[in-house]
C-alpha cells in the first residue's frame, strides 16, 4: 500500500469536496453556505482524517465522508464565530454575515452543521455509533471553547491552566478527533486511537503557542498577520498570561496601564515587558514541550514507522521546521 | 397493551426530560441552553414521537431518546429564530439572546443541536441510520423554511404555493417527522410511516391556517395573542395572500396603501377587505381541507382503529374542536 503525502491527500480530498455541497434551492440559504467553502482554507482537519485513516488502510469512501463532515463542521463554526467576533474579513474575503447578513449567516451555519451529519450518516452502520459519539463530544467541546474565549474577554486576566483548557477545546480537539476518526474507520485499536488523538491535541496546542509567539516576535515578512495584532487588541495570549504571572510589580503595573490606556508606543513597550520576563524563551520552550509530547504519542502509535512519515511531515510543516 | 393519552405521554416525557440536559460547566454556555427548556412549551412534537411509537409498541427507551432529540432540536431552532426575528419575549419570558446576549444565544443553540444528536446516538444501531436520515432531511427543511420566511418579508407578496411550501417546511415537517420517527422505532412498515408523516404534515398546515385565521377573526378572550397582530406587522398570512390574489382592483389598491401607510384604523379596514373577498370562509374551508386529508391518512394507517384514538384527540385539541 502506497502512503500518500499531505499534498496528495489534499488533492484527493479536494477533487471530491470542491463540488457544490448543497442543493440549489433556496439559493438565499445555500449560496452563502457554499460561499465560505469556496474561499479556501488549508483543509488540515479533513486531511488529518485521511492521514489517520491511511495508517491502517487505503482511505476509502467512509474516510472521505468523515473528512467532509469535519470540514463542514469546521466551516460551520467559522461562520458562527465570525458573527460573534464581528469579523469583517476571513482569508481576505468578506465573512458570510458581512456579505449576506447575520440572520442568513446563522442559518447557513446551521444547515452546514446538518450537512456534516448527513455526511457522517453515509458511513457504514458498523462504525456509525462510534464515529457519532466522538464527533458529538468534540462538537460540544468546540462550542464550550468558543464560549470560554468570549467569557475570558470580559476578564482582566485568566490563568495559564484556564487559557490552555480554552485553547484545547476551541482549536486542538478538532484536529485530535479528526485523526482519531480516521483511525476508527481504519479499524485501529483503542490504544492507537488514543495516541493519535493525543498527537493531534498536543500538536494543536503547540501550533497555538507558536501562533501567539509569532504574533509578538515573528518576522513581519514571513508571518501573515500584523505583528503585535494581539497586543493592540488586548488579547489574552500565552505570552500575556506568562507576563501577568511572572512580571515584577512595577512591570505588571505598567502592563495594566498600557492595556488600559492604549498609547501609541503600546506594542513596543509590551514587547519589552515580554522580553524582560523572558516570555519569548518561555514560549519557545512551551511549544517544544507540547511538540515533544505530540511526537512521543506518534512514536508510541503501533504501526511501522515508515507509515508515520506523512504525519511527521505535517508536524514539521505546522511547526515551520525544515524537514 | 394500554394506550396512553396525550396527557399521560406528556407526563411520562416530562418526568424524564425535566432534568438538566446539559453539563454544569461552563455555566455561561449551558445555563442559557437549559433556560429555554425550563420556560415550558406544549411539548407537542416529542409527544408525537411517543404517539407515533405507541401505535406499534409500548414506548421504550429509544422512543424517549428520539423524543428528547426532537424537543432539543425544536428549542435550538427557537433560540436561533428569536435572534433572527429580534423577538424579545417567548412564552412570557425573555428570549435567550435578550437575557444572555446574541453570541451566547447562537452558541447555546449550537450546543443544543449537538445534544439532540447525542440523544439520537443512544438509539440502538439497527435503527440509527434510518432515524438520522429522516432527522437530517427534516432539520435542513426547517432551516430552508426559516430562510424562505425571511426572504418573503422582503417581498411585497408571495403566491399561495410559495407560502404553503414555506409554512410546510418551517413548521409542519417537524411534526410529521416526529410521528414517523416514533413509527420507525416501533418497526412500522413504510406505508404506515408515510401515512403518519402525511397525517402530521397536513395537521400542521391546518393548524397554521387556523392560526392565521384566529389572528384576524379569533375571539380576543380565547386567542392568546393580540388579534390583528399579523396585520399590524404586515405579515404574509393565508388570509393576506388570498386577499392579494382575489381582491378587486380598488380593494387591492386600498390594501397596498394600508400596508404602506399604517393608519390607525388599519386592522379594521384590512379585516373589512378580508371579509369582502370572503377570506374568512375560504380559510375555514382550507383548514378543513387539510384537516380532512390529515385524518384520511390516519384512517389509512393500518393499525386497529382503537389505537388511533390519542392521535384523533390530538387533532381535535389542535383544531379546538369538541371531541
Amino acid at each position: 500500500m502506497t502512503m500518500h503525502s499531505f499534498t496528495e491527500l489534499l488533492k484527493l480530498f479536494e477533487e471530491k469536496f470542491n463540488t457544490r455541497q448543497f442543493p440549489q434551492q433556496p439559493v438565499t440559504l445555500y449560496d452563502p453556505a457554499q460561499y465560505i467553502l469556496g474561499i479556501g482554507g488549508k483543509r488540515i482537519r479533513p486531511v488529518c482524517v485521511l492521514m489517520g485513516n491511511q495508517l491502517f488502510e487505503e482511505p476509502g469512501a467512509d474516510a472521505y465522508h468523515a473528512a467532509a463532515a469535519i470540514e463542514l463542521f469546521h466551516n460551520f463554526s467559522l461562520i458562527h464565530d465570525d458573527i460573534m467576533d464581528k469579523a469583517p474579513v476571513r482569508r481576505g474575503m468578506a465573512t458570510v454575515h458581512t456579505k449576506y447578513g447575520e440572520s442568513t449567516a446563522i442559518l447557513a451555519g446551521d444547515v452546514m452543521f446538518v450537512k456534516a451529519y448527513e455526511n457522517l450518516n453515509k458511513i457504514q452502520p458498523a462504525n456509525l455509533q462510534k464515529v457519532l459519539f466522538l464527533f458529538n463530544v468534540t462538537a460540544s467541546q468546540v462550542c464550550e471553547g468558543q464560549q470560554l474565549d468570549m467569557d475570558f474577554e470580559q476578564r482582566e486576566m485568566v490563568s495559564f491552566d484556564e487559557y490552555l483548557n480554552m485553547i484545547t477545546l476551541k482549536t486542538s480537539v478538532l484536529v485530535a478527533a479528526s485523526l482519531q476518526l480516521g483511525a476508527i474507520l481504519g479499524g485501529a485499536g483503542e490504544a492507537n486511537q488514543k495516541h493519535l488523538y493525543e498527537f493531534g491535541k498536543h500538536l494543536g496546542i503547540a501550533f497555538q503557542v507558536q501562533d501567539d509567539y509569532l504574533d509578538a516576535f515573528g518576522n513581519p515578512e514571513k508571518f501573515g498577520k500584523t505583528v503585535g495584532g494581539d497586543i493592540i487588541a488586548n488579547k489574552k495570549t500565552f505570552l500575556m498570561i506568562h507576563a501577568f504571572e511572572t512580571a515584577l510589580p512595577a512591570a505588571l503595573a505598567e502592563l495594566k496601564s498600557l492595556i488600559k490606556n492604549n498609547p501609541a508606543d503600546k506594542v513596543e513597550k509590551v514587547l519589552q515587558i515580554f522580553r524582560d520576563c523572558k516570555a519569548d524563551d518561555w514560549a519557545k520552550e512551551l511549544k517544544n514541550k507540547f511538540l515533544h509530547t505530540a511526537l512521543k504519542h506518534l512514536e508510541d502509535t503501533a504501526v511501522i514507522s515508515s507509515r508515520k512519515k506523512p504525519l511527521q511531515e505535517l508536524a514539521d510543516y505546522l511547526m515551520m521546521r525544515e524537514s
